[in-house]
Order: structure tokens, then C-alpha cells, then sequence
């Protein structure tokens, strides 16, 4: 291998490039869109703005974003024959493996490069709506229409359930989508530039990009902290559960990150809007889990830098939203619809190939083949 | 940035760990799976075999592949549930669109972690099944059932056709198939590794890697070789058709490589098989814009190491084939569903999240929203 090629195999320390759409600061921890802290953001400013912020850089003229409410709404209603396709989806199917072939629906030919606002606006508006269209057949019931007049998060929660939530938890399901709108690079985010890299589609890297986000080293996973809570079951078996897991060395959902090397800044905008939805009990048994794990994590580990991550309180505030698990990971992609959009315009804007080399370590040419090949 | 990062666009000079799977020889024009070269085995060894080289990493006990014969036929019998969702396509899709959707249908949630050889099988043997399946829809025509007397390549023809190909538009498409079943690293085989580093599914995987594929730059291009030759009509209108074209600035498809700076070996058989297969006037028009092509971009490029790619012959040997031209790019999947098995199989076997970074190059942390936060 020449001197000149550089050795990686997780690229965890390439730097693939520049943007301008968000600043992950593992060390300080910070997570900033275009200039903003989102802890001053969140909550508060709507998920419309944010939404506007990420796609165009500065903020709206006034809250919601009228544009972003605009184009929304214009883009919900679904052509029949993308709808078909959600329908024939057999209803056994985890909501996470349906919601890819959602994706790659949405893509009816009409999807270009390079890849326009128009057409993200599209896929943010589309991917809850067809989201709740499937939940709902999964459980025998009508799609419900998307009300003009709701939030985007409010929308969801309505789609997926016929009735207009509390607004403390569509607040907090607002809440939940800006703090996971994007997050610098991730593997689904590097997923969708690569495929916008060869000049495909903003549908086809959508897809690409949920494919990525599929597994639980990345997206996959929040729905395991709600298994770990049920497990613990009540604040006082937390401490003994932990104990014994731990001398098992079985790993604890919902801590430690690649990035963050101190407190993840959405786990703690996640831990107060958790205290104003959660149930009284589910909370006090999520804080008292939290603080053993860490305390018995940081005694096994001297030194170590662990942290609560954002799927720990993730995983409380959309229970307390009223969303089944299989759900926690779909959510998280229609949040992320938004940043995705983002990078694939900003992708496009001075696009390059993303195509590493591999070193071929298989025998080396000259094998031949035992039989004599067939005349043709 | 720290000094010890690396900062790389397009990750061209990034090796992004080892592969004994094939080996991509730019300098000496070489492709070699599993230590043979492609020269010594196409045309004669069948696809089967060549499956079964690239995914076990020596040949099969005989030729074809009792084993991967026997796989191929187990799989090909797709579920109803699928073909439901495949059916609901609409007939209007560009076949690379509804090959998207129809890979990630294959996902029925059985698919798991880490990739199994039996799930690749599966993949192999239905792309090409539900592929033909979806065309035959669009013209109107029932599904036609892959026979378990005819090869993998003869099956594809028949099922999109109704009619059991002649035997040297058989082995020629054995040939494409075989030659394009591979090819070290690539954005698409690159998206699928990213995709299986997250710990997610083959099917996943695999979808991702078609999102990735379709762009132009990777292998969305040889219809538009096709496209070219109609364009130019007939071997004595080309000198002037390429030397009005060179005068406008236009690019030529089927000709540069990222990766070769010499002959593609892939183009150099399929010009083989083309010579067996394509209409004499075809081959002729096709062997006259190649030199005139390779002529006038040397003199106008001098010493610039340009040569045919394999769109160029693969377009020609496909057209000989009988397929039309919207199956060019969903053809070479249909091929590559081997490689990516096999890639995603090696990646999972010492598996690592493959995650760089990007440089935040964005406004400064420290904005402030121009209005309160609404209070919740």
C-alpha cells in the first residue's frame, strides 16, 4: 500500500468533509444547529422552526415557520398509488422494516438530481403520514387524515391514534423531534451522503439512510430501555438488578456514546421534558436507574467517561407520549427526515464521489480454476 | 481539528480496512476474485460457480454449483406477502425505483444480526424473480415461474421473456453476470458495509446498496451508451458526431474509470461476448465509436490514461441479449446481489462502526432565537 493512503477501518478519525448544519461537541457537550445551543431552543421553539433553521440556516420570520407549515401541508396528502403500496405491506411486519419500504415508495420516479427543498419538504411531510397509515391497518383500523390545523408532532400522534393529544405530550413529542432533527455525522447521515455522492436521489438516500439507522449500534435501540426498566420493575430492585448484571458483564442500555465524552445535551433537555410528561412512578424509577447504573459503571470503570445517552430518556418521554416501542426508532427516523434533507442538498452543493479503497488480502492472482471451462 | 485526523472528500486515499474477497488491480488492468482472474474464468465458468468462488472462497466440487443451484431453487419461490407488495407497484415506476422497493420488501423481518449465508441465497434468487416479475406487470403480462432446469442466467431471460433464451444470449448474460458479480470496493458495496457496521440486516443492506448504485456516477449510466450509439446511427457518421460533441464541452458515456488507468478487464471480455452475440451492424457501430472515441480524447487530452469502461461493452452485450434498456442498471443488482452478500458476510465477521466525522464549518455556537421561547 503506498505511503501516501491513510489506514481506518471505522473512519472514526476521517473527517469526511465540511458543513454547515450542525456542531456535535462530544467533549464540551454541545449540540448546536447552524449556530444555536439546542438546549436554548428546546423546548419551546417549534419543531417547524427547527426544521427551517436546519434546511435554510437562519431562522424563520415568526414561529412556526409559515413556510415549513406551508409546505407541509401542501405535501401530507398522499398520491393513491404510493398509498397501494403502504397497504400491500403484510401487517406481521415490524414497523422499522415497513418504514424502508415506505422510504423507497415515496420514490415514484419523479425524485431527481440534484436532489431540491421541495422534494425534502415532500419526504418530512410524507414519512409520519404513511407511518401512522401503516400502524393503524397493523392494528384493523382506518387511516385518519392529517388536520390542518395541528402541529407536525401533534399530527403524528393524532394519525397514529384518532384522538387530539394533551398538548403537554405533543409539546414533548415536539421536543423529542428537534432534539434528534440531526446530529453532525452519524452512519445513516454518512449512509445518504454516499448515496447522494453518486448523484442518486433524495428518496433512494432516505432509504439508504433508514437502512443504516435500522441497527442498534446506531438507531435500534431505544426500545431495549424500556425492556430494562420493566425489567428492574420498581426503584428498590435497581440497585441488586444492576449489581448482578454487571458482575455478568451485560451491558446496560442507554449509556455511553461514541461522541459524547461528558453529559449528552439531549438526554438532559430529554430528562426535564421527561419530569413534566412522565408518570410520577415511571420517572423515580428512570432517575433511580440512571444514578445506580452510573454509580456502579464509574466504580467498575475508574475514570472511564460514561454518560446517560439520548435513547435513555428517549425511551421515558415517548412512552409517556403514549407510543409503543416498536415505534421509538420510526420516530426517531421522522425526526431525522429533516437533517437528512439538509445534508443531501448541502451533499449536492459541491458533491464528490465517497468511494474508499479496501486492501485485498484473498490469495493472490494466479489460482486456476480445476475443471476446464465449458465451451461457449 | 487535531493534528492527528485526516481530512479526505471523497475518501479516495482512505482504505477502510482489508477484503479477501476480490481484488481491483487500477494500474495492471487486473480483477481477481478470490485469487483467480476474471479473464481465465468468464467466459465458461457459470454464474453458480462464480457465487460460490466469491461467496465460500474456492471453487464448487463441479460445475454449476450443486450447492448454490440447489440454494437458488429453494429461494426462488417468493411469499405471497411479497408479491402482494410488488404487485401494488405502480407500472408507471422506473424499474431501478421499483427495484429499490422490491429489495427492501424481501425484508419481512426475518432478517437478522449478523447476515447469514442462507439470507444472501434468498436475496440472490428473488431480485431477479420479483424483477421480472414487476416488468412483466408493466407490459400488461402474467408472472412467468422460474424453471429449475435452466441456469440463473437463462432463468432471468425466461422469466422476463416467456420464452427459453437461445443458448449463446444465455451464456452471454452468464458472462455479464459473472463479471459483474464483484468489484472490490465501491460506493454501493461501501453503503452496504456502513449499513452492516450499525448491526443492521442484509436486506437493509442491500437496499441501501441499490439507493447507492443508481446513482449516474456509480451504475446508473450504460443505458445512456446505448442512447449515444442510436445517436450516432451508423460507423461513418461517427468521426464527425464525436468531434462536434468534444467541441461542446459533452462527455461521452462508457469511457474513464475512477479506478483503471488501462483497460478495464471486464470491458475487454464483454467486447468477447459481444463479438458472439450482438447484430453485426451493432458490433460494427460500436467498434468504430470506441476508436474514434479513444482517438480524439487522446488528441485532445495527451497522455491522459483513458479507456473504455465496462458500461460501454456491458451496453452492447445487454442490448444482444434482449433486454431493454431500463434493466441495464437493475441487471448489474441482479449481479451484485453476490458481491453484496458476500461483503456484507466479511464485514460482520469482525465488524466496527464505520463512522467519520465532518468539520462544522457553520455559524459559530452563541445565537440567540429572535423571539421568546413560547412557554409549555
Amino acid at each position: 500500500m503506498p505511503g501516501s493512503r491513510h489506514a481506518s477501518k471505522g473512519l472514526d478519525d476521517v473527517v469526511v468533509g465540511t458543513s454547515e448544519i450542525s456542531w456535535v461537541g462530544g467533549e464540551t457537550g454541545d449540540l448546536v444547529y447552524r449556530g444555536f445551543d439546542v438546549r436554548t431552543l428546546v423546548p419551546g421553539v417549534p419543531y417547524e422552526s427547527i426544521a427551517h433553521l436546519v434546511l435554510h440556516g437562519d431562522p424563520p420570520e415568526s414561529d412556526p415557520s409559515p413556510e415549513v407549515v406551508r409546505a407541509l401541508r401542501e405535501n401530507e396528502r398522499v398520491p393513491a398509488a404510493i398509498e397501494r403500496v403502504v397497504d400491500a405491506l403484510s401487517p406481521e411486519l415490524p414497523p422499522l422494516d415497513a418504514l424502508r419500504t415506505i422510504l423507497s415508495s415515496l420514490g415514484d420516479g419523479s425524485y431527481g438530481y440534484p436532489p431540491r427543498l421541495a422534494e425534502g419538504y415532500r419526504l418530512i411531510a410524507r414519512t409520519p403520514v404513511l407511518l401512522a397509515r401503516f400502524v393503524r391497518r397493523t392494528r384493523g383500523e382506518p387511516p385518519v387524515a392529517p388536520r390542518p390545523d395541528l402541529s407536525h408532532a401533534a399530527n403524528y400522534l393524532w394519525m397514529l391514534s384518532g384522538a387530539v393529544p394533551e398538548p403537554a405530550r405533543a409539546a414533548a413529542l415536539d421536543g423529542y423531534l428537534s432534539l434528534l432533527a440531526d446530529h453532525g455525522m452519524n452512519a445513516s447521515t454518512f449512509a445518504l451522503r454516499t448515496a447522494i455522492s453518486t448523484q442518486s436521489d433524495l428518496v433512494s438516500a432516505a432509504t439508504a439512510a433508514l437502512a443504516t439507522l435500522k441497527g442498534p449500534v446506531h438507531g435500534g435501540a431505544p426500545s431495549l430501555v424500556s425492556d430494562m426498566l420493566d425489567a428492574i420493575g420498581t426503584s428498590d430492585r435497581a440497585e441488586r438488578w444492576i449489581r448482578e448484571r454487571l458482575a455478568g458483564k451485560q451491558v446496560f442500555f442507554g449509556f455511553g456514546h461514541r461522541a459524547y465524552k461528558t453529559d449528552d445535551p439531549r438526554a438532559l433537555v430529554l430528562h426535564r421534558i421527561a419530569r413534566e410528561v412522565a408518570e410520577p412512578s415511571r420517572l423515580a424509577l428512570a432517575e433511580s436507574v440512571e444514578r445506580d447504573v452510573l454509580a456502579a459503571l464509574r466504580a467498575a470503570k475508574p475514570g472511564a467517561r460514561l454518560y446517560t445517552n439520548v435513547e435513555f430518556w428517549s425511551a421515558v418521554v415517548l412512552e409517556a407520549v403514549g407510543l409503543p416501542r416498536e415505534l421509538f426508532t420510526p420516530t426517531f427516523a421522522v425526526a431525522r427526515t429533516t437533517g437528512w434533507t439538509a445534508h443531501a442538498l448541502e451533499q449536492a452543493r459541491d458533491n464528490r464521489l465517497i468511494r474508499p479503497d479496501i486492501e485485498y488480502v484473498g490469495p493472490p492472482k494466479g489460482r486456476e480454476w480445476p475443471r476446464p471451462r465449458s465451451a461457449r
